[in-house]
């Protein structure tokens, strides 16, 4: 299963908050009972276009990732949580909309991973 | 642009061998003309269930992401390429294709990313 939620209009404070990205990633993974296998990577970036900068981080969980990605000056926020098992989407949409006070979003579900294997 | 791959039936040898995971993160970057913003970083994992060890990998690029998961004793291979701006899928589907010899696969694309913000 792989979740993908992008936010538009999102508060740039929270965008630019390092803390608050890492905090995210290294929460997330134990609200929906996924083991991390790494501690979260988390830093800010610039891109060639000045109004890109934002931060970057990801997390490892067996199997699998969780990456976000924010783009503070245009309030746009990408999230990726990819697991080759089963998860409760509804948790974690619940959780990021809450932290980030997600209101302008669009939700995508894509249906890959071992439970997607034919004759797997 | 948010590009998924992913194979069945590959070669074991290939989804077992850490360096062409790492080589493959370290060169399909510059393939589509992006900006690696650290190396590749790979490594196995054992799962709960023994059949599912595998390689992880992913490279972080400018604003976005690449990343590999294996699953050797499945024949199974994820791979996502995603990144705020456009890429020319051809490319990449080409690259993998030929490098883990693909027959059986699923590609999907989503648009997501700055090129598809409303008003962006």
């Amino acid at each position: 299963m792989h979740l993908i939620i992008d936010g538009q209009d999102v508060d740039k404070k929270k965008l630019e908050d390092l803390e608050l990205i890492y905090r995210i990633l290294d929460k997330l993974p134990d609200e929906i009972r996924m083991t991390k296998i790494m501690p979260p990577y988390v830093f800010k970036y610039k891109g060639v276009e000045p109004l890109d900068w934002g931060i970057s981080g990801f997390v490892l969980i067996a199997e699998s990732h969780i990456s976000i990605h924010t783009f503070p000056e245009r309030g746009y926020v990408n999230i990726d949580i990819f697991s080759c098992k089963w998860f409760d989407t509804e948790i974690v949409i619940s959780y990021l909309k809450n932290i980030f006070s997600l209101k302008d979003l669009t939700i995508k579900t894509i249906e890959r991973g071992l439970e997607y294997i034919k004759n797997g």
